[in-house]
């Protein structure tokens, strides 16, 4: 399809580059993608240019940062992808074309105020630019991802990106003052305010957050920044149970409050893998565990360390653990390489069905059980590899391929076992969409598992920003 | 006006108490009201089945909670207010009828989970039996107010409430993790998960909190609770410069991150008021100063006095100050003690023109010098009397009348004085609508100050959310 003129002459040329093939190409080769252009606009007003012309000419828009969402939300949602996940109602031919819209050329950190703790960035800042530009004025920016080098502000807005550094700074969505975005025809919104206190009506800031680019389009935010922390000390416990690190992780803040900012657990048969595949993995200790728990604890008090110790000993009284305390930034690197070093083993290891998802801290035990019992019901030599951010209830409760059977096979059953784990998840009254959003992936997940009436409302706010439904059409609600 | 007897028979007869006087006098005597009947429901179920009737019937509801709101948030709006705050559009007569909706008889914790650092409430429970349910099971609730023996947590989630502990707490929105609502029309809205990380589809919980009862009811809510703090110091200190405190507070933040929980500024004024009028207030300095800045430390480490006289030290070599630490529970009582006094001593001082406002904390010194020049210049013998939440940049920027003028005098320049005082806090890119909300008192000026794209997409949330528009009318959009 040929882009309506009103559209291509928009921008200027040098907006619309050649070659489109990176923009289109979704980073795990899960969705494939078609687009009629990309956009690459300069500024914020270009962008207000383009939608404006887009919504006259009913031109779908994809906004797009750094490309690296885990549920195909950055690329467009093609006729194919629509049959194959089971959604032929969606149809890409009511637009005169569709675009994906760009914002890595919006790049500028705007202001750093030291004082405030706040920084006002563009878009398509890549995050550890942010955390770059914190860093220079003293003062931290705590979202930490794996793809924290290639992912924009922008996509982690968009997404309310999870990570590393949940249980103590939140969420995105947490971590955000204020927001300016553009309007699905083409009005933009400034929300640019650096308060931590602002009740001047509904907060836009927050509805804009997580909403995966389809109420409008992010193009600038404000930022919260903290003190930077001090001291550190990173924490491996070998657990007998996954209920004993419930009861460890509460007791480690009741004795050290929000010193505590990270709490990683491991099934054995991830932290298996990591020692087997991963890349100088190195297990501190002599016999293998059913469990692995690791603690990042950071703080402003160079007492940190004993009080640490304090707390490993009082626990290590309580539980049959055994452990090991980091105090050089070396020692908690290699010990946080084993956690890093999980994903890509994983995969090493042979095919996944991947889940991402979260209950409330004190089901994870209960969830980690009946999902496994009910994966290997169905399949015996299945091999549940879950892994994640305990501190906050999120696990990636992934499951790896039988070693007697083939790639193929194994995957085909995606659909099946995602079932099997989300109806667990939602009996324990969880979410089948925790930090990785909803994308086209979970679309029919969301349709399943949300709350009717929850649907219904956001539905109408959809139509209320986006009433030509221009705006990443068939994602998160499938419009 | 009868009410129709749809609405009447909705609920059981002694849901409708028959004395309206406490639910419809205003705290503060600023909004005069009147309704046709006060519905005191006793579950979600009977809100639903109430919210039914008058959407049939097109009956005006306006939610309460502890009816402790500041700017008439939480009484119906007549058309003699509408008249004196030149809304002369706002037509009562439009409705079927007006109710009070008051949620006192939800009042029950559903759910404490420790582990999990959560609990469920429903909407009515007081703010201080929130806080108080908390610490019986070791946990801590930081929203604390004034009104917390009186306010209930419904409304402190309707009006996103702020209080002293937002600088390392956040506001009520970063208190609360998912809600229980009825719709307009009376659907039961379910998202009472127990989840720190849940991306699935747009964050209606945050978008209901601080819409002031204008979207939907709320009547439940699951809270994030924190460890208890374990250690606490106060620290106040008396200051040559405003500027200073920002330095100072910056300081504090790098030396000791989250373990500074509270920072209040009081001008010279203020301070001076609390002696003179508060009840047992006693200065701990012998020469008084321009600025006092009470600083509240809690930690988990019991080298914190320690680490807070080591800062102490330093910015007392830093900048002319005097510094009172206080170790003990009663000598930090005491310290407290002065701030909370202000607002009481104020009203003694005689008649008071109030701004709740915030700006960047960099900004706050050239707020506090623009807005006393401004006020002194239209009326030399203004007596300014700023104080509040430095932490988090929301001033009280008060103003107590001229001691040679009369009180009535003195009020009738209301408007002239906000005017004054939230053109300055524009132009700093601040809000005129911190911690207390829009409610009737601030349509005018949410119309005048916000983005008008903002607005638009507001009215549209609104209309989305409530196609008649019976909830709460006349309130913060002043639709």
């Amino acid at each position: 399809m040929t882009l309506p003129a009103t559209v291509l002459n928009s921008l200027p040329a040098d907006c619309w580059p050649a070659e489109q093939a990176p923009y289109l190409q979704e980073w795990r080769g899960l969705f494939s993608a078609v687009a009629d252009a990309v956009a690459c606009p300069q500024s914020t007003e270009q962008v207000a240019v383009l939608m404006q012309a887009c919504h006259a000419a009913h031109v779908a828009v994809v906004p797009q940062g750094g490309n690296t969402s885990l549920v195909g939300g950055s690329v467009p949602y093609t006729r194919d992808v629509a049959a194959k996940l089971h959604r032929p109602d969606f149809d890409a031919n009511a637009y005169q074309g569709v675009i994906v819209l760009n914002l890595q050329n919006l790049n500028k950190v705007r202001e750093l105020d030291a004082d405030n703790f706040t920084m006002s960035v563009d878009a398509g800042v890549v995050l550890a630019d942010v955390q770059a530009a914190a860093k220079g004025v003293n003062r931290y920016f705590p979202l930490s991802v794996a793809s924290e080098n290639q992912c924009q502000i922008g996509g982690n807005l968009a997404s309310n990106c999870g990570g590393i550094n949940v249980l103590r700074y939140g969420n995105t969505r947490d971590l955000v003052l204020g927001l300016e975005a553009v309007t699905a025809d083409g009005r933009i919104l400034n929300q640019m305010t650096a308060l931590r206190k602002n009740n001047m009506g509904y907060s836009l800031t927050d509805l804009l957050v997580g909403s995966e680019g389809t109420l409008a389009v992010i193009t600038g935010a404000v930022l919260k920044l903290f003190p930077r922390p001090l001291h550190n000390v990173t924490v491996l416990l070998a657990l007998q149970s996954s209920e004993d690190s419930v009861s460890i992780l509460a007791q480690a803040r009741e004795m050290l409050g929000d010193q505590i900012s990270g709490c990683e657990l491991m099934s054995k048969m991830s932290y298996d893998f990591a020692m087997q595949h991963g890349e100088a993995c190195k297990s501190p200790f002599r016999k293998s565990a059913p469990w692995y728990l690791l603690l990042e604890f950071r703080g402003f008090e160079a007492s940190l360390p004993g009080q640490v110790r304090a707390f490993v000993d009082l626990v290590s009284n309580h539980f049959e653990l055994k452990a090991v305390v980091a105090l050089k930034p070396d020692e908690s690197a290699a010990l946080w390489h084993i956690r890093k070093s999980i994903p890509a083993a994983q995969s090493q290891a042979g095919a996944s069905i991947k889940h991402d998802v979260s209950v409330p801290v004190s089901k994870v035990p209960e969830l980690l059980r009946r999902g496994a019992e009910a994966a290997t019901n169905l399949m015996p030599s299945i091999r549940p590899c879950p892994f994640g951010h305990l501190g906050d209830g999120n696990l990636h409760f992934n499951l790896s391929q039988p070693e007697d059977m083939s790639r193929e096979e194994f995957l085909a059953e995606w659909q099946t076992f995602n079932r099997l784990i989300h109806d667990v998840v939602a009996e324990l009254g969880g979410s089948v969409a925790a930090e990785h959003g909803v994308g086209q992936m979970k679309v029919g997940e969301l349709e399943r598992y949300a709350d009717p009436t929850a649907l219904q409302l956001m539905a109408s706010v959809k139509k209320a920003f986006d009433p030509l439904n221009i705006l990443n059409p068939g994602k998160l609600l499938g419009l």
